[in-house]
C-alpha cells in the first residue's frame, strides 16, 4: 500500500489582504504548513487557519520565513545563521501558541520561500533552521527539499524528516530543482504533473528536463494553493492518487 | 516574613538600538517581563535576555504589547477583543519557544504600556488577554495593576495573578495611580519612594496624593529598568528591603 | 452647467497583496487618493498608479493614512499632533516624488480611515494635516468631509478645500454620516445611492435617516473602489450624470 | 586654496530609540546624511534633524536605505534594480518634504549601508539609484564611494557626483575599502586617520594596506556620528584641517 502526503502552504493573508483559497484547499490536502507572519500571516489569520486545519483534520506545520512582508519572504537577505536559528524560534513559538490554544498539535516545520532555498543548499543555515526545530520540540518532523542540505542536517541533529517533491516543477539531471529563471520551469499541464507525481510515488524516480531518469524518494507532495487552477488541481491529483489506491495522509 | 517580587521589563532594544541595562538589573531584580516583538524586542534580544535571567535565576515572563514599535507600545490603538486575544498568543507563544529552547520554564505574562492600561479598565480587553494567557498555559501567573479589571478577569478565568504595585508612581484615593499628566504623578526622591514601598509591602495600604490612606495588596512591584538612575534605585531598594527581613523572591 | 469631482481611494495593493480594481476604476473617475505606504500601497505600487493615472487623464492626490498596514489605516491611534503633522508631511513628500519623476503635478490630499475620521472632528489635528499640506505645498486641495473641522482649520491655514460626499452612506439630520455600527448606515441598492448623489449635486441638499432635508455642499464624491460592484456603479453613476448634462472633472 | 566637505550620517533614532549625537556632531560637520524611515529614522526624527541642519548650516542629503529596521539597512536584500529606483524614488521625497516645509533646499542624496556597497559595484542597482535622483530632482548632487559605479553612473546620467573617502577605513591596491572582515579594515588611532585625511586632500593618494600609493581624488570625507569616540574625532580633524588652511565647506 503506498502513502502520501500533500501539503500545501496555507494562511498567507495578512489583515485586509487575501491570498489563497484555504477553505477550499483544507479538503484535499493532509498537511498545512501555515505562515507565522513574518513573510505573511498575521495573529488572527493564524488562528482562523490553525482552527480550520483542526476543522478538516489536516496535519499542522509551521511555515517560518525570512522577515520580509513586502518581499513575501521571497527575497535572499544576508542573515547570519543565529539570526535563522532565532527567527524560526520565535515564529515556531507562535504558531505553537495558537494550535496549543486550539486543542490540536503541531506535527511539522517548513521553512519558506527564500528561507527554503537557502537552507537547501547552505549548511550553516540548514544547521540552525534543524537545531531551532530541535530545541523547541524534538518531535517536530522537518520538511525541506527532497536529498536537500536541510533534510540532511536534520536527520544529523535527530529530527525525524519529511522529502518533498513538486507536482508542478521540472528536475535537473542531478536531482535539483529546474531554477525559475529556466523556460521549462515549470510543468504546465495537468496531465503532465499528474504523470510526474506518480512517477516519483510508483517508480522512486523523475525524468529530468534533459530524459535522465533521476531515482527520488517523495515524502510529501507540494501543492500550490493560490490562483483559481490551485483548487481543480487539488481535486484533480486526490481523485487520481485515491483511484490509483495511494492512501492520502500527513506524514508522521 | 514577608515575601516580595521585584520585576522589570526587560529585553527592549531592537536591531541595532539599545534601551535598558538588562545586565544590571538582572541583579537585583526578581521577575523579568520579556518584550516580544511587537513593540520592543526582537528574536535575537529575546534568545538573549531569556539567556541571560535563567544565568541569574530570575523568574521570567512575557510581555506582550501592541504592534507599535514606532510608539513603543505606549499608544493607544482601537483595538478588537479578538484582536488582543491573538496578539497576546502569538507573543506568548513566540518567547515561549525560546526558553523551551534554552531550557528553563515561563512563570507569569504581564502586558504592557497602552494594553496594560488599556485591560486595567476595559473589561472586554482584560478578558481576552487573560483567555489568551489561560489557553496558551493555564499554569502562567497573570501579573496585573493592583485590583484592576484584568486582575479580576484572570481570577475569573481561573489564574493565579499578582498585584502590582509601583515604587515611583503616586496614588489617588480611589486606590488608582495618578495619571501622568499630573505634576505629583511621580515620585523623585528615593526616599519617598522607598518609605511607600515599605508602607506597600509592610502596612498594605498607599498614602494617596491627598492623604488618604488606601488599603492595597502588594504581590509585585515594578522597578524601572532604563536610564542612569534605574540600576541605583534598584540597589537601593534590595538592599532596604532585604536589611528589614524582606524575602525577594519572585512570585509563584 | 454642473460640474462635480468623482475621486476613488486606489494603489492600496502591497506588495504581493493585491486590493481593488485600479485599472477599471481609472476609466470612470477624475480623481485618484492614492496610498502612500503607511496604511497601504509600497513605493513600486505607488509609481505604477501613478503612472495609470497620468495615462487616464485622472487627477493626482495624496492619500495619507496612519502607520498601521495590519489595519488597513482603519483604526484609531493616539497619535499627537506633531505626530500627525510629521506622518502627513512624509506621505505627501513620498507621493510627489513619484508624481514628479513621472512628470506630473500633484492636485490635492485626502487624510485616510481613522485619519479621516479623527480630523473630521478633532482640532488639533486637523490642524496639523491642514498646515502639513500648507507647509509642503500651499496649491494643493485638501479634501475632507463636507463641513468638517478639516475643511474649516483647511481654509483657516489658507488651502483651498473640496467637500467631499458619500454616494452609498446615508447622513443623519446634524449633518454628519450615519456610523458604521448603525444598520442604516449603508444605501444598499444602487438606485437609491444614484438618488441621492442627484439631490445633493442639483439641490444642494441630503435627505437625513430621519427625514430631515439638510442642505450640503457637494464638491466631489467618493466611490468606493474594492470589491466586485465597485466598477460597475461607477459605470453607471458616470452614465447617469453624463445624462444629466452634469460635467464629471477634477475639482481644481 | 584646499577645500573639502566633511558629512555624516545622522538622523538615524527611531521613536523611542536614540541613536547618534546629532546636536553635538552638527557643529562640526559641512554635510548631513539623513536617514529616511527604511533602515533608520522616522517622520519626527527627520524634522528633527532637518531643523537642526538649518539651525547649523549644514547642508542636508538623503540617506535612503533597504526597507530594513531590524538589520540597520546593513544586511543586502536581493532587491530588483526596479524596486531599488522606487524606493530611492519614495525615500528622497518624504525628505525632500520636511526640507521644503522648513524652508530648506535638498543638497544631495547617499544611499546608505547595503545599498551603498552594492551600488558601488551592481550597475544596474547603480544606474537605478542615478536615475531616481535625477527624475526626482536632476540638481541633487550623488555621493558614492571614491571611483565606484555608482559615481560612474551618475555621471552617465547628468548627475553632478561627489567622491567619498573615509577617515577611519583603509585601503586596498585597488583603491577599494579593505573589507570589514580584514584584521586591518579599521584605522584605530586617530592620528593615523587623520595623517590618511591629510595624505588624501594634500596628495591625493593613500597609502594601501600592502604599502602601494593609490591616486584618489575625495570630494567629501565620511565621519562616524555614533559611539562616544565620534564627537571628539570630529573635533580633532575640524581643528586639524583648518590650522592647515583647508576650508571646510559643503560641496555643491
Amino acid at each position: 500500500m503506498m502513502k502520501i502526503d500533500l501539503n500545501c502552504d496555507l494562511g498567507e493573508s495578512f489583515g485586509a489582504y487575501k491570498i489563497g483559497n484555504d477553505e477550499e484547499m483544507m479538503k484535499y490536502i493532509t498537511s498545512a504548513n501555515i505562515a507565522c507572519g513574518f513573510h505573511a500571516g498575521d495573529p488572527s489569520i493564524m488562528r482562523r487557519t490553525v482552527r480550520l486545519a483542526l476543522n478538516h483534520g489536516v496535519s499542522i506545520g509551521a511555515h517560518p520565513g525570512l522577515p520580509d512582508l513586502y518581499g513575501f519572504g521571497r527575497r535572499e537577505i544576508s542573515v547570519t545563521a543565529d539570526e535563522v536559528y532565532d527567527l524560526v524560534v520565535y515564529q515556531i513559538g507562535a504558531l505553537q501558541a495558537f494550535v496549543t490554544s486550539e486543542g490540536g498539535k503541531m506535527n511539522h516545520v517548513k521553512p519558506h520561500g527564500a528561507l527554503y532555498n537557502m537552507c537547501a543548499v547552505n549548511q550553516d543555515l540548514a544547521e540552525s533552521v534543524a537545531k531551532a526545530v530541535y530545541h523547541v520540540n524534538p518531535d517536530l518532523i522537518l520538511f525541506g527539499l527532497n536529498n536537500s542540505t536541510l533534510i540532511y542536517e536534520g536527520e544529523k541533529v535527530g529530527l525525524k524528516t519529511a522529502n518533498e517533491v513538486f507536482a508542478d516543477r521540472t528536475y535537473q539531471s542531478d536531482g535539483t530543482l529546474t531554477p525559475r529563471s529556466h523556460p521549462q520551469a515549470l510543468i504546465e499541464s495537468d496531465e503532465a504533473s499528474i504523470n510526474q507525481v506518480l512517477q516519483m510515488i510508483f517508480e522512486k524516480k523523475v525524468t529530468s528536463i534533459d530524459q535522465v531518469e533521476v531515482p527520488l524518494h517523495a515524502d510529501t507532495i507540494c501543492l500550490h494553493g493560490d490562483g483559481q487552477h490551485a483548487v481543480k488541481f487539488a481535486k484533480k491529483i486526490t481523485e487520481t492518487l485515491t483511484s490509483k489506491e495511494v492512501v492520502l495522509t500527513a506524514y508522521k
